[in-house]
C-alpha cells in the first residue's frame, strides 16, 4: 500500500484501522475520511526534523490552504506547528478554532484594505508582504493602531523547478513577490526599513510544490542567503528570519518516490549552516510551510458506484456518486491518483476503465485508465487515496451537488469534523 | 462592444443601463452582475424560433447547470422555457422556486436510488436515462408508486465536433448515454419497451457546446432521425420526442462569431422536416437545451484591483480581489474572456498584463495577455464580460474565499438575486 495506515482484511480496505465499508455504512457516501493520527505523524516529521537540525528557533507552519477547517488548526497546534493562512476566511477559521493567532503567518498576493484590517484585528502575528501597495497599506493601518507590524517579504529567487507550471511559483516571472534578479527585492527592503510601523523580520520564498529532493531547497537557500548577505552589506540590515516555503512531495501513486523528510531537512540544514558561516552572517531562524505533505496521505475519499459502462471497441467507464465537485484536481492538472475497490480489495484487477464523476461534463474524470475488478457494479464502494490535500479545500457546488462531510478517524474512534452540506445549505443564499 | 447591453459613458462601463461604478459602490466588490432583460431576450430567441420553425410542440429547456439559483427558474418559466436539471440540488432549487416540475427534465450520468426517488417525489416530468442500472431502478421505484415514468434515452450519435474535448460529449466514446453504433441504443430501447412502469417518449442527444453553426445539429438530427426510423422498422415503436441537446455558442471575445439563433433554428428545422418525410416517420416534438447562450452574455463580474506588478524584462500582473474561486474557467479550460477597466473605459489600452486572482496558486489566472490602461492601479474597477454561465455555478471556497453575490439589474431596478457568502457561512459546517 502506498500509505502506511492502509491495509486489506477479508476483501475490505481499512484506513487508519477502520473498515471503509463500515465507515460508508455509518456516515454515508460519498465522504472524505481523514486520519488524525496520520496528520500528527506528518506534523512530527517537520517539527522534530527542524528542531533537531536547524535548532530551537526553527518552526514549520502548516499551509492551511491545503485543507482548512476548525479542527485541523487544533490538531496542528497541539503538535507545535505554526500556520500559514492566505485569506480572511482562513484567518477567521483559525481564530474561531481558538488557535493562537501570534503563530499565524498571513500570505496572499492581493490583500486589500479590508483583509489587512481584519488580520490586524485578529492579532495575526506576521504578514508575508507581496507588493508595495500592501506594504503601504499595512504601514498605514499599523500606524492607526500605534503598533509596528511584523512582516516578511516574499522574494522570488528565480528558480525554475521544472514541475508543473501552476504549482511553480519561485521563478522571476510570477504573480508572487519581489524578484531578486531585477533589483526589486533590494529596493523594497530599503523602502520598508524606512517605514515607521513596519518591523521587517526577514524574507520568504516558495519555489514550488511536490518536490521529492532537497536540491531545490538547497539552491533556494543558497540564493536567499546570498541575498541576505547582500542586504547586510548594502543596507546594514541583517534578516532574523528566513522562510523556505512549501514542504516535500507526497505519494499519489506507486510511481511517486518515497521520501525521508527528516533526512532531507538534515541535508538542507547542513548546507544552510555552512553557507551562513561562509557568508559571515548570523543564522536566521528558519521556517518551512508544508501543507500537502501534512494532510494529503492522511485522507481518502469513499464513493459508491452508480453504473458501469462497457463500450465495446472503445472504453469502459465506472461512474460514481461524486466527481470534480469534490475533487477537481484531474480536471485542473491531470493529477494522478490511486483507486481501489474498497469492498473487493483482494479481487484481481483486470478491468481497465475511466473512473468518472456524476457531473454533467465530459471533463468530470477522477482518474482515467484505472484497473478495477471485473465484477465491479452499482453499489460497490470505491476509495480514491491521498485526497486529504486540495480536495475538500477546492470543492464546489457545480451542478448544485452538495459538498461532502469530513469524517475523522482517530485510533478506535471516528467523528464528524465537517458536516456534509444539505439541500437547504445549497439554496440558503438564493433570494 | 461584444454584447448589446454594454456601453461606455464618461469613462465608465455601463451594463444593462447601470453604471458599473455605481453598482460596485452600492453592492461592493467582487460581485457578479446579471441582466434580467438580457436573459429574457436570449430565452425568446429559442422560444420564438422553435415555435416558428418546428411548430407548437417544440420547446426549449434551459440547461440550468449553466447558472442555477431560484430566481433564474422564475425568469425562464415566465418566458415559456422548460428546464433541464442534472442533480437533486438543481431539482430542489427549481422546486423551491415554485417552478412547475412537470416541465423539468432530469439528466445526469449517474443517478443513484436516492436521486431517483427524490426526483419522483418532486414530480419531475421526465428522466433522461443514461444507463441500464438507472432504467431498472426507475422502473422499480415507479412500480412502487404505481406510476409509469416518462423517460427519454440519452443516445450518443458518434459525432466528433472538434471542439474542446471536455465539452464534447456526443462521440461514441463517452461517459454519457448509449451509443447507436455499437447497437447498445437499440438494445436498451427494446428492453425499455418491455418495462411495465416506463413510458419511453423518445430520444435525447447532445453533441457539444460552443457551436456556432447548424451543421453539427443537422448532422445529429440526421443520425437521430435515421435511428428513430430504424427503431420503428425493427421494434415497431415510433418516438414521439427528440431532444437535440445544448444550444449555440456565445461571444466571449471579438474573435468569436456572432450568430443569428432564429435563423440557425430555421435551417435545422427545414432539414428536419425534409428528413422526417424522406424516412416516412411522424415528426417528433423537438426540444433543445440551451444553457450557456441563455445566461453567459447576460452576466459580468466586477473586481477591484489589489496591485499592479511590473517585472522588468518579463511580464506585468494586475491582481484583483477575486480569482479562480469565482471563475475557474481559465484554470480548467484556458477559456478566453474580454476584460475592461470599468472606471477607465475610454482610456487607451496600451498596458499588456496578465489579470490574476488573489488565490495562493500560480494557476489562478483570469485571463493572460490582456490590454488595460497604463494608469491602472489599486482600487480601480475591472469588468470581466460574459461570465453569466459556469462562473457562479462552478465557484468554490478555495483558500476559504467567500463566494460572491449575484446582483440582478432589470431596467431601472437592481436587486440581490443571491446573497454573498459571509465568514459565518464559511465555517458553518466545521464542528
Amino acid at each position: 500500500m502506498i500509505v502506511n495506515n492502509l491495509y486489506i482484511e477479508n476483501d475490505t480496505l481499512f484506513f487508519g484501522g477502520h473498515s471503509t465499508v463500515d465507515l460508508a455504512e455509518k456516515y454515508g457516501s460519498p465522504i472524505y475520511v481523514m486520519d488524525e493520527q496520520k496528520i500528527r505523524e506528518n506534523c512530527r516529521k517537520y517539527v522534530n526534523g527542524m528542531k533537531k537540525y536547524f535548532g530551537d528557533n526553527a518552526k514549520p507552519f502548516y499551509a492551511s490552504k491545503a485543507c482548512s477547517f476548525k479542527r485541523i488548526y487544533n490538531i496542528v497546534e497541539s503538535e507545535g506547528m505554526g500556520v500559514d493562512v492566505v485569506s480572511v476566511g482562513e484567518i477567521y477559521t483559525a481564530f474561531k478554532s481558538g488557535y493562537n493567532m501570534k503563530n499565524v503567518c498571513f500570505h496572499s498576493n492581493s490583500k486589500n484594505d479590508y483583509d489587512i484590517n481584519f488580520a490586524m484585528d485578529c492579532g495575526v502575528g506576521c504578514f508575508v508582504v507581496d507588493n508595495v501597495e500592501e506594504l503601504d497599506a499595512i504601514d498605514c493601518f499599523a500606524g492607526e493602531r500605534g503598533i509596528k507590524q511584523k512582516i516578511l517579504f516574499r522574494v522570488t529567487p528565480g528558480i525554475d523547478t521544472h514541475t508543473y507550471e501552476a504549482v511553480n511559483t519561485g521563478k522571476v516571472d510570477s504573480k508572487f513577490g519581489f524578484p531578486i534578479e531585477t533589483g526589486a527585492a533590494m529596493e523594497i527592503t530599503k523602502y520598508a526599513l524606512a517605514k515607521e510601523h513596519i518591523d521587517l523580520a526577514g524574507f520568504h520564498c516558495h519555489v514550488g510544490s511536490q518536490l521529492f529532493e532537497s536540491s531545490v531547497f538547497i539552491r533556494s537557500a543558497e540564493i536567499m542567503l546570498q541575498f541576505i548577505a547582500e542586504v547586510k552589506s548594502t543596507l546594514g540590515y541583517e534578516a532574523k528570519e528566513l522562510d523556505l516555503g512549501g514542504g516535500y512531495g507526497v505519494r499519489y501513486t506507486e510511481n511517486d518516490p518515497t521520501i525521508d523528510i527528516e533526512d532531507n531537512i538534515r541535508q538542507v540544514a547542513e548546507y544552510f549552516k555552512k553557507k551562513c558561516s561562509e557568508l559571515n552572517i548570523n543564522e536566521p531562524a528558519v521556517s518551512m510551510e508544508p501543507g500537502r505533505s501534512i494532510v494529503a496521505d492522511a485522507g481518502i475519499t469513499l464513493y459508491k458506484v452508480g453504473n458501469v459502462k462497457r463500450i465495446e471497441g472503445y472504453k469502459n467507464y465506472v461512474a460514481i456518486d461524486g466527481g470534480m465537485t469534490d475533487n477537481p484536481r484531474y480536471a485542473l492538472y491531470e493529477s494522478e491518483y490511486t483507486v481501489i475497490a474498497a469492498d473487493k480489495a483482494n479481487e484481481p484487477c483486470d478491468f481497465l476503465c475511466d473512473l468518472v464523476g456524476k457531473c454533467c461534463e465530459s471533463g468530470d474524470i477522477i482518474q482515467p485508465k484505472v484497473m478495477l475488478p471485473e465484477s465491479i457494479q452499482r453499489g460497490d464502494l470505491v476509495a480514491v487515496l491521498t485526497t486529504g490535500a486540495y480536495n475538500f479545500s477546492m470543492a464546489s457546488n457545480y451542478n448544485r451537488i452538495p459538498r461532502l462531510p469530513v469524517i475523522m478517524v482517530n485510533g478506535d474512534e471516528s467523528y464528524v469534523a465537517v458536516k456534509g452540506e444539505t439541500l437547504e445549505d445549497i439554496i440558503s443564499r438564493d433570494i
